[in-house]
Formats: structure tokens, C-alpha cells, sequence
């Protein structure tokens, strides 16, 4: 069987496992509507660190060593680590995994880095590049608003279409087939298989407002979707769950929109992890929630859990980011987007 | 044939072809002792754009264009895109790939990119995800200092230990064997393959001096060309060179050191691109060239040639990056080193 789907598409010969999960997420995550599913949760956000940096750091570990334990795993048995987080240089990632000594990918792709990171993890993984692979992303509150926007201390306001960046980091297992049934130790998740990819092009409709990031992202959104859909010859039926990552209320009405025009109504089939983790209106959030670790905690914590059950027979999950720095928005350029697209099936 | 070897490399079943690349450069650099040696450089070190980071976007276009029409292929044939710069949220990279809309996963590991977009298309071609994949990084003087340092119009001293960031961007088409079969298309490169990656780890020896880079990354070269000589069962003697990416005068003499602690001599197989790309003497540029462009156009220009004419048979390619940022070196953060190994074989 040719690997190779379409323009953009994978569908893995022998699909990898996602064998184990962890999260790790601050106060105000703990108090949503998913909080009580969380692995981890912390009170002041500083997780015992002087900084934020180094609080978003502490996350990133924490997810790892946890979701190596849950499947009983030496941090030392880990063959690769894809990794990645949405300060400048990635320096959540450096510190944060640094003391794991596992060979390591840093990536960048903002708020998509959660797919961005299964994605090559399943890919090694599938190829035969080592047993078990670690993919793991986060986002903070106070470290993404001081490197995006305002310091916390200025109390400034925020438009109704800003998201809320959480506090969090999720961290991922993908073991191959090989070393899946040779691996005599019990996995965390036994049924859940990432058995494809949709890897996601930079889609540029030429938005300027980096405080509307939904909108920003919603055409790559439906892009890496309908890509998903044709290169793979499926349709909205053949998923139990089309979860976003952070499109937030107003880039899941603009996404809902986009792919009417391309003939899918995936209203019934969406979710999106941003309007999953807050609840609106009680906590203030606005959009819904953003950043690497939004979909990532979610992921870890709500989706997969229905899928080891068999709640949810196969999902596409597709976390979407916005490509900007405070250099080139103030330089006027645009905010385009990108998303990846990872299919989780159960056999449970 | 298992592909794994040892505790972090590779060893490709079927090596794909590194068939094209293309060197995109500053003025200073054509200056250089390599100048002559680029595709394309300009004089000005705008690239036609208006700030800094526009014109490192518009290197990166241009030399992915390029490599792609030396190879007489449309963009559209490039599978996947593995990229990456040193910039907040690799803007350079996200705006300057935008245009060609190629599926693509975005990098950072500070100047070690090169060699891990390099390992990721590599890999990624030797699993047959697709025919050929594109890995392109870039660096530019004007916009890293900013991003880094000080604004140019500051004019401020720079320590002898100090780097010039090179303002350059390299990129390299890998073609699987399968496809370079099939392929009718004459290839700009025959005879080069990548025949094995070494993965790097997070090496941190605790030095917190940002204008003393070669220092931060020495202990991780030392690092990936010792795994790289474990994992392999090799030793100096089985390459022609071993080429770090922007060690520079002070970080070379350190590598030396730690290397020969370790049992190993590579003196006089050694080569350092940010000391090739520059004259120290004539050029002022301290202890030598940096930036994920300095390796990439290193690469591309000087050392893929002598692969192709068989001058060189084999040799260890590893770019070193130093991870830092602006806050984490101003919260008093140690800057940490990464080093990913490249084995680049020549059949001519």
C-alpha cells in the first residue's frame, strides 16, 4: 500500500500507537469545564519557578515525566523528542525538556505545534526511526501576553475577539507497531492509533488584526480539512469529531462558513478545544482559549479518554495557529494561518 | 536491515539523494572567500524589501526557487517543506515560504536548523512519504541583531568573542531512491546521498555568555560527533571532513579539547563554516561567521560540489545551534547548545 495520499495526506501502513498522555494546567484551567480531567493542576501558575519562562518549563517537563510513567517508561527508552511552544527561539522547549536528555526536534508553528509535533512523531514512529517517540507542547498565560501583547502588571483591556492563552502543556507517547507488540509493559491507552496526517500549507487571506486570531486562522482550518477530506476520499460522516484547536466562537462561525462554500457541513461533527476548556461567559475569556497547550491539555485529557473507550470511533484532529511576531505585525504584515491535521482512530 | 543505530542515529536502508541546492547571499558574504561561490547575491542585503525581515523572507523564496529550478522541478512537485530561521515565531521563514504553498513543518533549533530540517527531509524521504522534500534555512545580519542585540544605528562594540550572523539562506532538495529512479529529470546533484542522521540532545555547561556562543555549542558538537562515531562504530579517520556549522576560532579550539578527552583527534579533519564563509583579518568578524544561513550556505556553495566531483567520499555535516532568547538570557538562563549530525556520501 502507497503511504502517500493526495497532495498533502499520509495514511500509515502500519499506524502507530498513541500509548500514553499527560496534562499540566494553571488555575483558571483547573476551574473550566474540562478542569477535573487534568493530570496536573497548579495555583499560582508559577509551578514553583521565579518566571514565567521558566513556570511554562517546569509544565513541559512535568507532562513529559508523567507521560512517560503512565506507561511505565524510562525517559531514557524514548527514542525522539518533537517539541515546541510559542516564546521566541522556542525557550520553553529548550529549558523545559533539556533535563530529559532525549535527541530532540524543536518546532515552531504556533498554535498548530501540538499537530505539528504528532505528526513527525507518527511519521518516525511508522518508519521504523525507533520504538516510542514523545511529542509535547505548552502555552502560559503570562508568558505568551508579555511576548505578544502587554504586561500582565499594565491591566490592560482586551477586545471581545481575543482568546485567552492557556496555561497549560500536553505531552504524547507514539510507540510503533513493532515495538507495540514486542513491548511487554501495559501502555496508558491501548486502543487509539494515529492512522493518518494531513500536513497543512500556509494559508494567507490577508487579516491584519492579531487580536482576532480566530478569523486569522479559520481558512487554514477549512483548508487542511477539505485537503483531509479529498486527498483521503472522506466526508464530515466519516468522523465522529472534527476538533479545531483555537478558533474560538468567532473563527468556528467564519470556518463553518468557509467550508459551506466547499460543499461540508461539519457543524454537527465540530468541536473546538479553545470553546471546550473555558466556559464564556463565567470566566471571562472572550474568543475561547489559545495557544500550544490548548489543544494539547484537551486533547490529552478529554478527547483521548473517548477514544480508548470507543465513545468516539475516529476523530480528525486539526490545531490551527496564527504566524505573526510583535516584529511583523508591526511592520504591518499579515497574519496567515496553518493547521495539521492528525486522524485518531480506536479499536476498542 | 535495522535503520536504528545506537542511542541516537540513523542509518538509512535505501540513503535518498540530496539531487539540488541553491545559496542565497549578503553582501559581506560575497566578499568572503566563498563569495564567488553563491547563486545569487546582493548588494544592498535588502532583497528589494523595505525592513530586514522581509529581506530574509525574500532570500529564503528565492532560494528555494532556485534549488527547485536546478533541478527542473515545479514547486508543486515538492512534497513536504522543512524550514526554519532565527527569528521570534520564525517569521522569516512563515513569510517567506507563504508564496510557494508547500505542505510544510516549521523548525527552530537556533543555527542548528540546517541540520535538522536536513534530518527531517531525509527521513522523511527514506520512509517514502513523498517523492522529494525541501529544507531551507536563513539568517540575516540586520534582522538578527535586531532580534538579538542592538539596533544597527546603535554602532556598538562587539567582543572579539562575538559572531557576525550571516546574511544568507540555503536550500536543498532530497529525493527518495525510489523516485530518483523514476525520475527522468536530470538532478542538479547525482552523486550525493544522505546516508545517515545523528539526532542531537540539549547540552548545557552552564555558560550564560551570549556574545561567547562558540563556547555554548562547543560541548554540543563534541557531544553529537562522539554519538555519531558510537552509534556508527566509526572514527575520524571515516570522513573527509568534519564540518561544524559556526563554532567559530574560540568554539573550534574548545571542541578540539573535549573531543580529544574523549579519545578522538578530529584536528585535521575538521572545517568550520563560519570560519570558511568569512576572512577574520580582513573581514572583522571576531571569532567567525553564525546563523542558521552561515551552515546552509556553507553547505550549498562549497561543500556539496566537492561531494559531487568525489573529491570528499564522506562527511559529517553538524550544524550547532545555541539556544537562548532575549528574556531567557536577561532572566540570567545558561545558553545551552544542540548539535544534529548529517553523513553525506558521495558515489562519484
Amino acid at each position: 500500500m502507497d503511504q502517500v495520499k493526495g497532495a498533502q495526506s499520509l495514511l500509515f501502513r502500519e499506524a502507530p500507537y498513541l500509548i500514553s498522555a499527560a496534562s499540566v494546567a494553571g488555575s483558571k484551567e483547573a476551574e473550566g469545564p474540562i478542569g477535573k480531567l487534568f493530570d496536573v493542576t497548579n495555583e499560582d501558575d508559577l509551578f514553583g519557578a521565579q518566571t514565567w519562562e521558566e513556570a511554562e518549563s517546569n509544565m513541559q517537563k512535568e507532562a513529559c515525566v508523567l507521560a512517560a510513567g503512565k506507561a511505565h517508561m524510562d525517559l531514557k527508552e524514548i527514542r525522539y523528542l518533537f517539541g515546541g511552544d510559542l516564546l521566541r527561539q522556542g525557550i520553553a522547549t529548550a529549558m523545559g525538556v533539556e533535563a530529559l536528555q532525549i535527541p530532540m526536534f524543536g518546532l515552531y508553528g504556533a498554535c498548530s505545534t501540538s499537530g505539528e509535533a504528532l505528526a513527525l512523531a507518527s511519521m518516525s514512529a511508522a518508519a521504523g526511526y525507533g520504538g516510542t517517540m514523545l511529542a509535547v507542547t505548552s502555552s502560559h498565560f503570562g508568558s505568551a501576553e508579555k511576548e505578544f501583547r502587554f504586561p500582565l502588571g499594565y491591566a490592560n483591556q482586551r477586545p471581545l475577539s481575543s482568546h485567552w492563552t492557556v496555561t497549560g502543556s500536553g505531552a504524547f507517547l507514539v510507540r510503533s507497531a513493532e515495538e507495540y507488540q514486542k513491548n511487554q509493559m501495559q501502555p496508558y491507552f491501548s486502543h487509539i492509533r494515529i492512522t493518518g496526517v494531513t500536513v497543512g500549507k500556509i494559508v494567507d487571506y490577508g487579516l491584519k488584526d492579531s487580536q482576532n486570531m480566530g478569523a486569522c486562522m479559520a481558512p487554514a482550518a477549512m483548508d487542511t480539512i477539505v485537503q483531509n477530506f479529498q486527498d483521503l476520499d472522506r466526508k464530515e460522516k466519516d468522523y465522529d469529531r472534527i476538533i479545531t484547536g483555537d478558533l474560538g466562537s468567532i473563527g468556528r462561525t467564519i470556518l463553518f462558513d468557509l467550508i459551506r462554500e466547499k460543499g461540508y457541513d461539519i457543524c454537527e461533527k465540530h468541536m473546538d478545544c479553545g470553546m471546550t476548556i473555558f466556559d464564556k461567559e463565567r470566566q471571562d475569556t472572550h474568543a475561547g482559549g489559545s495557544g500550544c497547550g490548548c489543544a494539547a491539555v484537551t486533547l490529552a485529557s478529554y478527547v483521548l479518554p473517548k477514544l480508548e473507550s470507543g465513545e468516539w470511533k475516529r476523530v480528525l484532529f486539526v490545531p490551527t495557529g496564527a504566524l505573526m511576531s510583535t516584529v511583523s505585525f508591526n511592520e504591518g504584515a499579515s497574519v496567515p494561518g496553518i493547521a495539521h491535521g492528525i486522524v485518531l482512530e480506536s479499536d476498542a
